[in-house]
C-alpha cells in the first residue's frame, strides 16, 4: 500500500477501509508518511467527506497513536465534558470541581483558544502559578486529591492528533465534521473516560453556523463516541450571544468564583446546571431534578468551590487570587460602551466580541501568540434587557490605545437595540444519547 | 495574506484572485511556503476546479518563477510540439528535426516518461551518450548547429514545475486540469515560443479516457496559451491502441529512423505530417498541402534525418547506432505472442502494453526507477488487420524470465481478435485553434 493510494481513493469520493485509516494515520503517527501527504488527505477528507464507519476508524487510529491515561481505581466514574467552543465560555472551569464535589471522577483533557473562541487552559493561566502543563504522575496526583484535573494533553496522549492539529490550523483543513469528530474523541477517549458529555455550540460565536450542522456534528459525536465504547450525550447550545457577561481569561475566572459564589449570570448558571445534570446521569450520581437539586447544593454550600480552590492548590495556582479575584491581573484602560438609545438588546453578536477579544490579546491570531490575561470584555449586556440610552452595554478592558481605539466602534456596532420588547432566546435547544 | 487563506477561499469554491495565486507560487517556488501547504491547496484545486483566469495566472505565476531561454535571434520562428502522452506515441523524436528541416526553430524541451506513458528523454537516452541534461549555453549551441534540440529543463526554467510536479506525484494530484495545464505550458512557454502544437491523447492508452475530456483540457490549453501571448493549435488524437508497431526505448528509435529513412507504420507517419503540417502553418512556412508536401519531402530525401543525425552529434549521441539501428542495445528473451483464431484484430489495448512495457522494465514504478533501454513490445498488430490463426500479433523483448512470464499473458489479453472485418478507427478526430 502506499499513500498516495489511499490519497487519490478518498480524492476520487470512496470509502477508506479500516485498515487503510489505521496505515495512514499509523505512518503519520511515526513520521512515516509526511505533512504533505497527510495535508492532502486531510483536504481530501475536508471535500469529499467520511462516513460514519470512516470516522470512526479514524478516531481510533487517533487515539491508538498513544496511550490511554490510567487514574487507579476510583470509586466514582470518570465522565467528561467538552464544548466545540464559543465566546465567554467557562463552563469547564465550574464543571470539573462541581461535578468532582457530586463524586464523580473528572480527569479533563483541555486545549487552548484558537481562532475567536476562548480555551480553558488560556483561562486557568490568568491564575499566577496555575500548571496545565501536568506530568501523567502530577495529573493523577491532582486527582486523588480533588476528584478533578483540568490539563493539556501529555506528550504521549493522542499524539497524532497534536500532530494532525497543527497541520490542519495552517492547511485550511479545520472545518470538517470528521476531522473535528476525531480530534475532540481521541484527545478526550485518551482519558480513559467512562462517559463524555458534549456542548455541541451553534450561531454566530461558534465554529457551526446553524442548528442544522451542530445537530449533523452532535450526531456523528455521539455515534462515533458510543462505537469506540464510552457512552455521550450532546447536548446543542445557542452561541449567538457570548455566554455570561464576560469575555477575557481574567474577566472569566472573576464570573466562574462568582457563580461558585452562589451567584453569577442566569444563562451561565443555567449551562452548567444542565451540562451537569447530564454528566451526573451519565456518572450515575443522580438524575434529573435529583441532580440539579444536588448540583446547586453542592454550589450553594461552598463545597465546589472548595474542590475549585484544591486544584488550583494542586496545579501551583495563587489561592490569594481566588480568594480575592479582584487581585487578578488587571488592564489599564478601562472604557465603558454605552447604548445609543433606549429601547431592549435585540442582537449581542458573538463573534465580533470574539473578534474583540482577540485584538486586544485575549486570544491568538497564530499559535505562536502569547495572551494578555487581563484584557477582554466584561458587563457585557444580555438579549431581552431593557436599556436607557446612555446606559452601560459592556466595558472594554485593554492595555493598548490603539486596540482601544480599533474594537471600540466593532463593541458598539455588535449591539443592536429595539424599540420593541425582545425575548431571550432560548439557551438549549435539544439533547442526544449516543 | 496568509497562505491558509488562500487554500481556504479555493476549498470553499471561491475563485482566486491572480495576486493570490501568485502570492502562493512565489511563496512556494522559494521555499517560504512549505510543501504541506502547497499539497492542501494542490487537492482543493483538483476537487473545485479553476477557471480559466485562475489557470491563466497559475501558469503565468509558475513561468515566471524561473527564467525564459533566449536562443537569440534566428530566421525561423520558434515552434514546438508538446503531446500529453501516450503508448508509443514517439512523435516529437521526428518532429523535432524535420520541422528544423523546414526552417523552424525547434528548442523542444520535453519530460521523462511516469505512470505509463513513455517519456522522449527515456527514448533518446536509449542511444548511447546521448545527453538530456544541456546547460542553456550548450542547449543554444545545439539550436546554432541543427536548428532543434531536445533536452530536459535547465533548472531555472519554471523551477516552480519541478517542484509541485514532484508533490503532486505523491498526493494523488495529478489528475487536475489546471494543474496539468500550468504544468505543461509553464514548461513549454518557459522555451520563449512563438506557437505550439499541442497533442492531446485521448482513449485508453492516455490520461483523459474519453474525447470530451481531451476536448476540455485541449481547449483550457489552447486558451490559455493564447492569453499568455503566444498562439496554440490543439489537435484530438486517438489513444486506444498504441501508436506505430512500437513501445519501448530502443524500440521507438529504430521506429523512428525507418520513419525518417522513408518508411514505418502508416499511423505514426498521419500523425507526424499532421502534426508537422501544423508546425509549418504556425511558424509561416507553408499551410496545407504545401505543408504537407514539404514534409514528405524532407522526410523523403532523407534532409530530415540528416538534421536528426546532427541533433544527436550535438547531443553526444553515437552516430553509429543511428546508421545501424541494429547495434541498439536488445534483449536477451525475445518471444512472440499469435493470435489464437482467425479474423481482424478488433481491440489492441494500449493500457495493458504500456502496463506491460513498465513491468518489463521500460518505465518507471516510482521516479526513482532506472529504465531497460532495450525492452518492450515490438511487431504490434493493429486495429483492422486480418490475422490467421498463429500469426505473430507482438514480439515481446524481454531481459528477465520472470517478467516475461508475468507480462506475457498480458499481452495475449489485449488482442480482441474479431470474425468479421474491423475498420482502422480513425486517429485525429479534430483540431483548434488558441
Amino acid at each position: 500500500m502506499l499513500p498516495q493510494w489511499v490519497i487519490e481513493k478518498k480524492r476520487d469520493g470512496e470509502t477508506l477501509s479500516d485498515k487503510e485509516i489505521r496505515f495512514f494515520m499509523e505512518g503519520f503517527s511515526r513520521g512515516e508518511i509526511p505533512d504533505y501527504q497527510m495535508a492532502a488527505l486531510a483536504m481530501a477528507i475536508c471535500l469529499q467527506e467520511m462516513d460514519f464507519e470512516e470516522t470512526s476508524s479514524l478516531t481510533k487510529a487517533m487515539l491508538e497513536s498513544g496511550d490511554v491515561l490510567d487514574v487507579g481505581q476510583r470509586e466514582g466514574l470518570k465522565v467528561d465534558k467538552h464544548s466545540t467552543g464559543g465566546i465567554g465560555d467557562k463552563t469547564s472551569l465550574v464543571l470539573a470541581p462541581l461535578a468532582a464535589a457530586c463524586g464523580l471522577t473528572v480527569p479533563m483533557i483541555s486545549g487552548r483558544g484558537l481562532g475567536i473562541t476562548g480555551g480553558t487552559l488560556d483561562k486557568l493561566e490568568a491564575i499566577p502559578g496555575f500548571r496545565t502543563d501536568l506530568s501523567e504522575v502530577e495529573l493523577r496526583e491532582a486527582i486523588d486529591r480533588c476528584g478533578c484535573v483540568i490539563t493539556g494533553a501529555t506528550a504521549n496522549l493522542a499524539p497524532a492528533d497534536k500532530k494532525l492539529y497543527a497541520l490542519r490550523d495552517v492547511t485550511g483543513t479545520v472545518p470538517s465534521i470528521p476531522l473535528i469528530t476525531a480530534s475532540i474523541l481521541s484527545k478526550k477517549l485518551a482519558a480513559g473516560l467512562d462517559a463524555l458529555v458534549l456542548d455541541v455550540k451553534w450561531g454566530k460565536g461558534s465554529f457551526m453556523k446553524t442548528q442544522d450542522k451542530a445537530m449533523a456534528l452532535a450526531e456523528i459525536l455521539t455515534k462515533t463516541c458510543r462505537s469506540l465504547g464510552t457512552p455521550a450525550t450532546a447536548l446543542l447550545t445557542a452561541m449567538n450571544q457570548p455566554l455570561g457577561r464576560t469575555a477575557g481569561n481574567a474577566l472569566e475566572v472573576i464570573e466562574i468564583i462568582d457563580v461558585m459564589r452562589g451567584e453569577g449570570p442566569e444563562d451561565l448558571v443555567e449551562l452548567i446546571l444542565v451540562l451537569g445534570e447530564h454528566m451526573l446521569t451519565q456518572g450515575k450520581v443522580a438524575t434529573g431534578e435529583d441532580a440539579t437539586d444536588l448540583l446547586r447544593q453542592k454550589l450553594q454550600s461552598g463545597e465546589a468551590f472548595e474542590r475549585f480552590r484544591s486544584m488550583v492548590e494542586a496545579q501551583g495556582g495563587d489561592l490569594r487570587v481566588i480568594d480575592a479575584p479582584k487581585t487578578l491581573p488587571t488592564a489599564d484602560l478601562i472604557e465603558p460602551v454605552t447604548a445609543p438609545t433606549s429601547g431592549f438588546i435585540a442582537k449581542v453578536d458573538a463573534e465580533i466580541i470574539g473578534r474583540a477579544c482577540v485584538a486586544l490579546g485575549a486570544g491568538r491570531k497564530a499559535a505562536s501568540d502569547s495572551i494578555d490575561p487581563a484584557v477582554g470584555i466584561s458587563a457585557i449586556g444580555k438579549v431581552g434587557e431593557p436599556v436607557n440610552q446612555g446606559d452601560m452595554t459592556a466595558l472594554i478592558h485593554a492595555n493598548d490605545q490603539e486596540a482601544l481605539d480599533l474594537v471600540l466602534p466593532w463593541i458598539q456596532d455588535s449591539f443592536l437595540i429595539s424599540h420593541d420588547p425582545v425575548e431571550s432566546p432560548p439557551l438549549i435547544s435539544s439533547a442526544m444519547e449516543g
